[in-house]
């Protein structure tokens, strides 16, 4: 059995957002050939994508080819459009909700989804969760890192943390809009050395901020393995203690103590971090996540979990599904006959 | 033996350089209590210091109390002052640099001293790097993780990397001016999230820009167990694969075979990490700093080093002092009759 819960999925066809609302930057899809697209943004190229990435029968076929039973899909963060004006952003979520919701319903044994939030707006971010939920039958969201100049802490939008802990809803917290993006403009740097540091930022703002600590009940992902902050725990732990008047003003508990508490998808592409992040949190905090289908992404889903032979089988059954379920809150049932 | 490599010291005054080059930014000292300055930015409060940090006798003092032989120091990266004109910064690298050297008179045995480049100008960086290894004998300098607007791999710094390469002289890259710091107003986050990051990007931009490949006998140290680098090496050298359009323009080289030749120190406050960096690189590619006398360092140096109990009497030594020996190029014969 293997749950891979961090995939991207796109609708095929996105509305003329620019259009529609009068202004630009948001993206649009344009099919240049059978099985392949650009996103544009405002006319500009942005990324190549194909099939794999808006047809669930052809992830459906990579799925089967690399046993994964189930694909965790949300939205890729550049649609998250936390620019944008409020009603405009829940227009968008809106759309990208209703759309995944029927990736589930092609199959509901193979596919979860997580839903996307206006988080620009928390009042309309929380109405989204509630919709997602309850209407859309979604275990949770993905949110990004951060939201425009709010960092996690920012306490606007503690409610939405709070009104997902009530409702039993997961969140995966996927980097984007790298921090530091400007200062490296050559070599992908934004995804190798923005992309770490963003996770880290946004781990350092829920546990500094005392996000985590005021809702023990939240089960919450990030993305990349945590990305940096796993590995500098040790500094941060060591801040924390040493300057407390400038790291412990909002919340007096330990930072290591959180590793106990939030969960890390597995896309280190390396073994011997991977069994650091098992040493250090535990296979029951660690699940297999793949960022299919982009190439940054583990090609082959569980085959760095798989390929460690000094962890037992308990482990890697722990990480390449178990864990999922337990964060997920679902049954295996609903994927099992 | 213990060598700590990475300790900061600074003259006990400075001078007015406001005054004396007609602008601000310079960083000033107030002696406001016996022991006790403040560092000073055109009258705005910086950063508390005591005596540990430009008294060379309390520093040996400390060092006695924790059993460290030799103290390797150099400047506070705020003083590196890139962001001044040229001769201005020259003026300030100078002044520096005829002080740290009065600190190795003080006790060869037991002071090596790292010089500073004024690097907003390279010809003048070089002519600097060689008054300090030429006319004052030390092995080498500290320099910022980037300069103003320049990653390291800009192809202006290229010479000063090369000089450096044929002057035998080793290079300590500190991180500085944080790399998002305007994203992370709270909590510290610019020193525990901000500079990994940034160390993590001056690798990638000496590796991805070829510097490292053209100059492979350049002895090169990055602080704090090379940040957020040595964790996401798997994930640098995945992308570096998957996207060598936009990785490998510079440089076809993967990035994972400059862990061979590059130098971390031992700043991680995790016997984990520590012990992961080990077996990624080796403990001769690893020595013992503590940041002295800043809290974020290691209050005990080398403490992290004996704490661990599963490795080899030989790889502590090593970690301790034998390689600062090899990355310094001086012989043991300097500190030990």
């Amino acid at each position: 059995m293997k749950i891979d819960m961090h995939a991207h999925i796109l609708p095929p066809k996105l509305p003329d957002w620019k259009s529609q609302f009068g202004y630009g930057g948001f993206v649009n899809l344009e099919h240049v050939a059978p099985g392949k697209a650009h996103m544009m943004i405002d006319g500009t190229f942005f990324r190549a994508i194909e099939e794999n990435c808006w047809n669930p029968a052809k992830q459906l076929e990579d799925c089967d080819r690399n046993g994964v039973d189930v694909q965790v899909v949300c939205t890729v963060p550049v649609m998250f459009c936390y620019w944008a004006k409020p009603k405009d952003g829940a227009a968008v979520a809106r759309f990208l909700n209703d759309h995944i919701a029927t990736v589930v319903s092609y199959n509901p044994k193979r596919f979860v989804a997580l839903g996307t939030l206006p988080l620009q707006d928390p009042d309309l971010a929380i109405a989204e969760l509630e919709y997602c939920v309850k209407q859309l039958g979604l275990p949770g969201v993905q949110i990004g890192s951060h939201v425009n100049d709010w960092n996690l802490y920012e306490p606007i939008l503690f409610p939405v943390f709070e009104a997902a802990r009530d409702l039993g809803a997961c969140i995966l917290v996927h980097p984007w809009d790298m921090v530091g993006k400007e200062k490296m403009p050559k070599y992908w740097l934004p995804w190798l050395v923005g992309m770490p540091a963003e996770t880290s930022l946004a781990i350092c703002s829920l546990i500094f901020g005392g996000v985590l600590e005021r809702l023990p009940g939240l089960r919450i992902c990030f993305a990349h393995g945590g990305g940096a902050f796993p590995a500098t725990i040790g500094r941060i732990e060591h801040g924390f203690k040493v300057r407390p008047d400038l790291c412990a003003v909002d919340n007096p508990v330990n930072p290591r103590e959180y590793l106990k508490r939030i969960y890390f998808d597995t896309i280190v592409h390396d073994p011997l971090m991977l069994r650091y992040l098992i040493t250090l949190v535990g296979a029951e905090r660690l699940m297999l996540g793949s960022d299919y289908p982009f190439p940054l992404g583990e090609h082959c889903p569980g085959s760095l979990i798989e390929s460690l032979d000094d962890i037992s089988q308990e482990q890697k059954e722990q990480m390449l599904w178990k864990t999922a379920l337990e964060w997920l809150n679902l049954p295996l049932s609903r994927f099992k006959d």
